[in-house]
This record gives structure tokens, sequence and C-alpha cells, in this order.
């Protein structure tokens, strides 16, 4: 047990927060854990499932805490803040888990109080899953956060929340926000928009039928429907947010389409092969970076919950 | 122990035909597997596995097989037919394990001796792995077999070929060959694709580091790698074997991929939203018709082998 904080508030009790209070229990990070959610619903499982300190305003669930997290989608978060700030203990320690850092800094810093330290985060990882129900403790083990500390932050908060995310099972880097989006955009952003897009073209099509589709999906698809299955809110907001970097890697990937494209239509075999030899590297050095794992019956022998 | 065929060739043996060895000796489904690949390389790792009796020649092979199963890239199969069709007993079965249906078909029924079944198939199984060493007797397990028996083919020989790809494990079904191309079209050579461009993006993106791409590729991007790690030669040939369906499933992606890029950059965020909540749909399709699990903790905790 070493705590490092007394009192921490999460808002929004979805996938990422639950996690964060059963990685938190797990390790003694913190003596209480608050919570709050919009929906009564959620608060309810959320009580249901003994996560936290389940409050019925975020006001009174963020008082007299040393660190407040945001972990509700990104286009609600300067709405939120603007509930909580005035709540929140001087000193404090404010921060976020949106997956776009640019722009949630822009809409969050204007309600932070003077006296509260704002240090943005982003842990990546989560599940296909949502709400209070899919969390679970092991989510963050072996995982990165991105600390995402502004100019002139003090080095205490910034270490502190640092030792918490490493105290859930994650490792920590820190960025800035620009890269942070444009790393984001590659990594994450992007692919999801593709999977969605594959996914409903699948859907569109009337000569093949959705139970084909289903049937068949062994490799391939299957691996974009689980992208594609994720909270759309959440990505909605990723999309609207992080609009810029995603449309210039969104143009990159559209010209290096048509190239392949281009080769499929002309019979290229050998542009074709080169570029699958080249990009089959880049899964060995995921797998390399302990990241994945290389057991190849993937998809059918998890762990069962 | 129900033996299915006195004797069974396989030519090629890679991860296809390495699990088929594997599936059949499960269930006792051969009296005698006999093997052949053309590199001593992969010849030595089979035998030194003890897979199946390895030959030197693919006629040695085949010599007096009741079934023998093409287990090579889709481009290479005219030619080894070519080779080991005289040395066929009259009488026996030729099947293949290819990606693409319609190509295959045109360019080995030519070598196809009068006397032999020719019954064309399509497991729908694979990890990103090649190579002997890959296979695993499981492989087949609860996945789909499609099966593509032309015209007027031998009734007797299909349905003997639909209970040894049941005896492996797998699910059976029939389909014409154009339709067995489009399906897969869609749901697995053109999300191949996707894959691989996306990842050779990301590789060529200078302001993001590859050490950045592997260490961040939790989610999404991690998913796309693993689909585009897979063999090369093989997803060369697929492309070039089924270059008009795949073509047409890509103008599609490319329209709808349109669409969504356009709701970004003029942030519709009703559209993205109404877009994510349909695809979330088809996941849960896809859970339930058992094609893959609903664990939360993907890519972590599979069984080691």
């Amino acid at each position: 047990m070493t705590v490092i904080y007394d009192k921490v508030a999460l808002i929004g009790l979805g996938l990422i927060a639950s996690s964060m209070a059963l990685a938190m229990k797990r390790a003694g990070l913190a003596r209480q854990i608050t919570g709050y959610a919009r929906t009564p619903d959620t608060r309810a499982t959320a009580r249901a499932l003994d996560l936290c300190d389940v409050c019925d305003s975020a006001a009174e669930a963020v008082h007299d805490a040393d660190l407040v997290v945001l972990c509700v989608p990104v286009g609600a978060m300067a709405a939120v803040m603007a509930d909580i700030g005035p709540a929140m203990k001087p000193g404090a320690t404010l921060s976020d888990v949106g997956s776009v850092k640019k722009a949630v800094i822009e809409a969050v810093s204007p309600f932070v109080p003077d006296d509260v330290h704002f240090v943005p985060a982003h842990p990546l990882a989560g599940t296909e899953h949502s709400g209070p129900r899919a969390g679970f403790a092991e989510l963050y083990d072996n995982r990165w956060c991105i600390v995402v500390p502004p100019e002139g932050a003090d080095r205490n908060a910034v270490n502190r929340l640092i030792d918490l995310w490493r105290g859930m099972g994650a490792n920590v880097d820190e960025m800035d926000a620009d890269h942070h989006d444009l790393v984001l955009a590659v990594t994450s952003h992007t692919p999801h928009l593709i999977a969605y897009t594959m996914v409903g073209v699948a859907d569109d099509l009337s000569r093949v039928t959705d139970s084909e589709v289903i049937k068949y999906s062994a490799a391939g698809f299957r691996d974009f429907t689980r992208i594609a299955a994720s909270d759309p809110t959440m990505w909605r907001d990723v999309f609207l947010s992080n609009k810029e970097a995603t449309l210039e890697i969104l143009g990159r990937f559209t010209e290096e389409l048509f190239a392949l494209q281009r080769a499929i239509r002309t019979e290229d075999g050998d542009h074709l092969h080169a570029y699958f030899t080249r990009t089959r590297a880049i899964r060995r050095g995921i797998v390399e970076a302990g990241q994945d794992t290389d057991a190849p019956d993937f998809g059918r022998s998890h762990k069962v919950r």
C-alpha cells in the first residue's frame, strides 16, 4: 500500500474510470475514491458493483478531492469543468483521460481555477465495451499512459500523477499536445475510422447478406468489427476534436491506397509483394515491444472472465 | 477413428497444410499422409516435426493418394498441377485451399485428368504466421470451410471431402465460385489491403517515429499490424487473382470513406454518431455467431502454446 492521493474523484463512470477505480484499489493508491455519472442508471450500477463512493452530483464528488479525473467524452468535458471548477479544493490536481489533448486543453483550461494544477493525460488502453461493468483492474497493466503537462506545469503535481499511473500498472511517457494528437491520429484514430468504414461497406452490400459477412469473418474483417464496435459518442468526439491530424493522415492513407489499387489493376505483383513484406516487419516490432502476443490462436482462447 | 481417405497427399507444407496434417491425425481421418514442399528447408522442418511422410517430389507424394490437396500460393497452383496431374490415381479427388476460387478453377482445371474429381475448397482460418512450424491441430475448430463444387461434380467425392473438413473441426458451406470470391473480397481481401495500407502510412510518416508507432499501438493499429503481417506471397496472389471483386469493394470503400471524411471536415457529428452506432451492431452479430470471443481483455491473455 503506497497511498498517492488521499481522495480521488472520478467524473464519469465508464470503462476507463471503473478500471481506474479497480486498479487504484488493487494497489491501495487512494484512501478514498468518489465518483459521479450523469445518468442515474450508471450511478446505480456503479453502486451495485461497489466501485467507489458514488455521489449524486459532480460538485459533491470533487469536494475536498486531491485529484479529480475527467472521464467523460471529450465533447462533454468543458461543461463538466464549468460545473465542478468552483467546488475544487485549492492545490488539487485536475486530470483527464481524453483521447485527444489539444482540443481538451483548449476547452477545459478556461474553467480551471488558478490554484488548481491541470495535468492532462491519456491512457492508451480500452476494449470495445463501455459502461461501469466493462472495467477491470488489469486494463492498464503494461499499457502506455501519455502525460501532457502544459508549459510551466507544477513538477510535483506532474510527478504525483505519473506515480499514480505507474501504480495502476501503466508505463508513462510525456509529450506535448500537438505531437500526442498526431501520434494518436496514426495509431488509433484513423485506423478506427477505416474499420468503421469497412464494416459499413459490408453492411451495405446487398449481394452479400449480413449473415454471410458474420459467418465468414474469420480473419481480417473480424478484427475490424472489434475496432468498429467501440463507443460511438466517444469516437464522434475524437474525430471532431482531432480533425486536422485525422484529415492529414486520411489524405496520406487515400494516396497509398490508390497506389496499391493501381498495382492490383495493372497486375504489378512486385509492387504488392514489396509493400506487404515491408509492413510485416512493423508487426514484428510490436510483438517484440511487448504490446501484443505472438500466440497464433488469437481470437479464440482468451481467458474467460 | 473414422478413416475417410486411405492416403492423403498435401502439396505445400505451410501453415494450412501442417494444420491439416495435425487435425487429420487428431481425429484419425487418414491412414497415411504424405507431403511435399518446394524448398529443401521446409521439407527438412516438416520431417523434423514428423508432420507426415515427406517426399522429395510432388509426383512421389501424390502416387496412389485418394485425396490430393494443393496448399501452395494461388499463383503456383497451375504449375504444380501440370507436374502432378499425370501421377494421380484414377478416381482420386483433387482439392485446394486457395483464398480465391474462380481464378484457381480456371488455372488448375486444364491440367486435371478426366478421371480425377476436382472439388475446390477454402478453409477460412489462418494466423499471421507461416511455414510448417506455425500449424496447430485446432486451427479449423469451429471455423468455416467453403466448398465450391463445379457443375456436375461427383456428389460422393464432394460429400467425402466435406466429411474430412468436418472431421478436422470445421463447419462446411457450399457456394459457387463467383459468390465465394465476392464474399471473401468483403470479409477478408479488402480488409487486408486496407490494413497493409495503414501500416505502410504509419511507417512512412517522418514526424512520428516507428518506435512511437510501435509503443503506442495499444488499440486499433495493433489489430491492423496483425492482419498486415500475413504472408506477402499469398496475399499478392490473392489480389492478382481476385482483382475484379477486390476493386469493386475498394471502390465502395473509398466512396464511404470520403463521406465520413467530409463529415469530419464539416463537423457533422450526427452523421458520425449514426454511422458508428450502426457498425457496432454488426460486431454483436459476430460475437453471437460464435466467430469471436466477447472477452474484454483481448490481445493480452492468450493461451501460451
